[in-house]
């Protein structure tokens, strides 16, 4: 066994049998591994001298990384295990079994844990998927349309557990052990595992995110050996890695953990959190407002409470980059429900109950502003270049943030993204004025930190026309999800539930374009621009700030196709660098197998 | 002057004056002149030799002939000319002043033929512009909001009308000359020459469209000199145009009228019109189907009626190719409203009055059905891959239909066509069910009639992966409307109206990118799905069917790229058969001036 171990370099399963006192080896193959004994295993193999460091980078993936950071369940001897399915979505899930999407609504209102169990899933269980913890199938695989909406949702997903026996109408499911699990009974899912116990089954952190987290030193003799083999394996990622990587975060409380997790800088710092809440009150004042001194006044009220909002995260991030995207959504977002404000003046009208003026003014807003397809609409830069005030608001506040936080002897690296740029004309007007307020706030603080100015590309006109906006753009960080629902001309939100179990069915796509880029056809706009703004500005710098700057195959075509960084969420910033690490190793054309 | 004249071989206005009996020539331009003496001056100038044809057909425009196609004042002596704006949006509109867009949806309602009248409009006057025959504003040019959104529908249009001066309040304009029109006083607007009426003037039917109706004989000699010179030019550009001409048309009395004027084929066949009317029963019917035999029920009732459908279009263009496209708009346009449906049951049930429960069986679909986005939803071959049947019966309804024709001794020539594809499997799918279909109906009619399966390129994606869809398409049909719509992320509907005038100020883009075509980015998908179409297919035959088809520039463009035809709204077939003449004679990188 040594032998052939020594041979192969690596972990074997080896069947042999004896007969007749003689021990006949029968055959070999590579030995499967849990994402644990994956790392563990390429160290000792590093430690024995039979691969080097780099060949144990190659022989992990960000996908068992990942795995190790999800919280596990501490299933000790107690556990009861009833059943098994497929592992459709990670994660561990404890809650009651529910066997009715409305039910599970109410339920989940009602404040409880809930786990949606069903045969299998269709488009009408979208509310009860969404107010579940995790969810639960007898039928189906990896691409069952419970599986495919649960990944897109990042929630736990056991399907296909063939092992039980679901009784819709009985409220119920019975395992094949006998064991039978009625409405409101507590049950665990493992969305790693596939394995599906009764009762709760208590939830363990992740030794690994504490080992991010700095909670575990993994250079003390305490640490496991599964934190030391992390270890080992990520500094030599880093070591190695050319593409550099950052996190997607809108607060100081995430920036400081993807500081932790080792993101060099913020790709994405959305600024709508920032008209919400209790803010939320200004934006209706600027839609309503009459006249330049009340729009004004509505955007005077906003200016100090964001400019703190960017002091605590500048402050965070302090000497790394950080990309602030001006805001992007309709602002019709921020007002209520045209449906349920329609409906409710038309009941108190029917019932003779007095409308609120107010409701009426709102109201006639909200129709005024009611978009067919509000993600084709007026968003984006159209909004900064409509609403007078608006981009300039935004970006006072970060430039008297940046200087406020520059004088207080930090580093301040503000780079302002404008979003949903399609043609170079509407970064032009941008960043012209943007230049101006720039100017203005130093003069006024006579702080000078250097500001950024640059645009997302993910509207598919930008990609083809990449070598004109990159006159006005110093850098370029492509929003992927955008790209791919304007690209495939489909919207996430309406199809993802609607049909993509369908198409994963028909072949069509072999994983969802939201998972993992389409290199074919989103990844060729993604190429064209990069080639054609590099063309037009040597130094550009280029990043991508979707989702799928956390996914290992993205990543890989990311670095072959040479931007600059990754940013993906806090959490999928050591599986990025590990990724980025093995690409840069492999070289171009690898992938993240 | 006929020196001059001779000289530069055109129209010339000459500037001189008699000083002391002498004449003295001051200067001379190129003289200005309406569209019907372009069309005059041009024959003549052939007639004199000054100029051959193809010069004569180089020197007046589509944009020209647009104009003549229109039906005119018939403005007298007895016409009350009261003030002149700019031409915005031409067409000859009369009807009711109103000064405020929901009174002019109010009149409208009750019957009445409106003009609204404002100093400009905003995104909140669309109701009242959707409602009114035309749009009379005091301020604002051609980029104005009222021209832009005017133009977008259609609609007649005079913009910038200084001399009148409004007076909402009042209800009321006066014009430089003294005349007062008052709210319910009839006016009459020329969108062509910008010239406002006061009171009905009667509308006089175009000579033009007459001649291309084949009501006047161009050869007889009562043919005014305009038909004549209008017909020479045709004879002669349809003589030089590599450019086909095609006509958008979903009924037989267009599909003639598209014949007459001379488009040689049908380029795009919508056929969601053969679910509508009394027909929208059984798209209910097919949406709230419980099992596989209501939905085939559905789908069966509506094959007969479909099927007649085709066999009056194929009828009416026998031995010329019509390319039907199938099902495209997402199935919940066939519902009724969410807003509405919601409001009226919970008014019912506020006040006590009983629920019908059909309605909220029907609430139940619509909100199941409801989607964010509708343009990028479950729509085109998307619904065709999930909703089994309905592809089916649409094949089935066309090859039936095209047998039935045939076998009258007609020959039909039937193109499929499938509605927003992005990847080349999913018109394999469609394409292999669609063969099965053919194949079915040959057998059991014993008619062999010859069936293109191709698709539309409107998605970008479809264009960037042009070279493998080619693999399983006998053509493509540019949808640029859709392409422009998802290559800028901008719906028409949302943001023709809200912000495009805005755009046109800023010169973010010079012309509405639905008007043109957008050449820089849209165009560049489009050159890119023809190259690599072409590359994997050589015989590929390429057309294009959104309304760009019928802009003078972007046929220029599209006969440069080396598309084989354009499709263009019947009205427009003149205009595009002009323009293709125009463009083959000027050789590539012409444009429509």
């Amino acid at each position: 066994m040594a032998t052939l171990e020594n041979h192969y370099r690596d972990l074997f399963d080896i069947e042999f049998t004896i007969e007749r006192n003689k021990l006949w080896m029968l055959q070999t193959r590579v030995g499967k591994r849990t994402a644990g004994a994956a790392f563990r295993i390429a160290t000792q193999l590093v430690d024995q001298g039979l691969i080097d460091i780099d060949e144990a980078v190659a022989r992990v993936t960000g996908d068992q990384l990942a795995q190790l950071m999800f919280p596990r369940f501490d299933a000790g001897e107690d556990a009861k295990q009833i059943a098994k399915g497929m592992n459709a979505s990670p994660g561990a899930a404890v809650g009651k079994a529910v066997f009715d999407s409305d039910r599970a609504e109410e339920m989940a209102n009602n404040g409880e844990a809930v786990i949606l169990v069903r045969r299998e899933t269709n488009p009408d269980d979208l509310n009860g998927m969404i107010a579940a913890q995790g969810i639960l199938t007898s039928r189906g695989g990896k691409t069952s349309h419970a599986a495919v909406v649960a990944r897109g949702m990042g929630k736990t997903c056991v399907c296909g557990a063939e092992e039980i026996d679901v009784d819709l109408k009985g409220r119920k499911f019975t395992a094949r052990g006998g064991a039978v699990v009625e409405e409101g009974d507590v049950i665990s899912i493992d969305g790693t595992s596939g394995v599906v116990y009764l009762g709760e089954v208590p939830v363990q952190p992740s030794e690994v995110v504490e080992y991010f987290e700095g909670k575990i030193d993994a250079t003390s003799d305490n640490a496991s050996d599964l934190v030391k083999a992390v270890h080992r394996v990520m500094e030599r990622a880093d070591e190695k890695r050319i593409l550099r990587v950052r996190a997607n975060s809108d607060t100081p409380e995430d920036s400081e953990r993807a500081r932790r997790f080792g993101a060099e800088g913020i790709g994405l710092c959305r600024t709508e959190h920032m008209f919400l809440g209790e803010r939320r009150q200004f934006v209706e004042d600027l839609i309503l407002a009459e006249g330049d001194a009340e729009r004004e006044a509505a955007l005077q009220a906003l200016l100090p409470l964001q400019r703190e909002d960017f002091v605590g995260i500048f402050t965070a991030m302090d000497g790394l980059p950080v990309t602030v995207r001006l805001i992007d959504p309709p602002l019709h977002e921020f007002l209520p429900d045209l449906t349920e404000l329609t409906s409710a003046i038309a009941v108190k009208e029917a019932t003779g109950e007095p409308v609120d003026e107010h409701d009426r003014v709102l109201l006639a807003a909200v129709q005024r502003m009611h978009e067919q397809n509000p993600m084709l609409g007026l968003r984006g830069v159209r909004l900064g270049l409509v609403i007078p005030g608006l981009f300039d608001l935004q970006v006072r506040a970060i430039a008297e943030a940046a200087a406020q936080v520059k004088a207080a002897g930090l580093n301040p690296r503000p780079e302002i993204m404008v979003p949903l740029v399609g043609a170079v004309q509407e970064l032009e007007i941008v960043r012209d004025e943007t230049l101006a307020i720039l100017a203005d706030v130093k003069a006024e603080t006579g702080q000078d930190v250097p500001t950024l100015i640059g645009t997302m590309i993910e509207v598919p006109r930008a990609a083809v026309t990449a070598g004109q906006i990159a006159e006005a753009a110093e850098f370029f960080s492509f929003g992927t999800n955008d790209l791919t629902q304007m690209g495939w001309g489909f919207s996430r939100d309406d199809v993802e539930a609607a049909f993509f179990s369908r198409y994963l069915e028909l072949g069509i796509f072999g994983v969802s374009p939201f998972e993992s880029l389409d290199q074919e056809g989103v990844g060729r706009l993604v190429r064209i621009a990069t080639e054609e703004g590099r063309k037009t500005r040597p130094d550009l710098h280029i990043g991508v700030c979707g989702e799928h700057g956390g996914d290992p195959d993205s990543i890989h075509f990311f670095a072959e196709v040479g931007l600059d960084y990754v940013s993906c969420s806090p959490f999928r910033v050591p599986v990025a660098r590990l990724e980025a690490g093995r690409a840069a190793m492999a070289g171009v054309g690898s992938d993240s197998r």
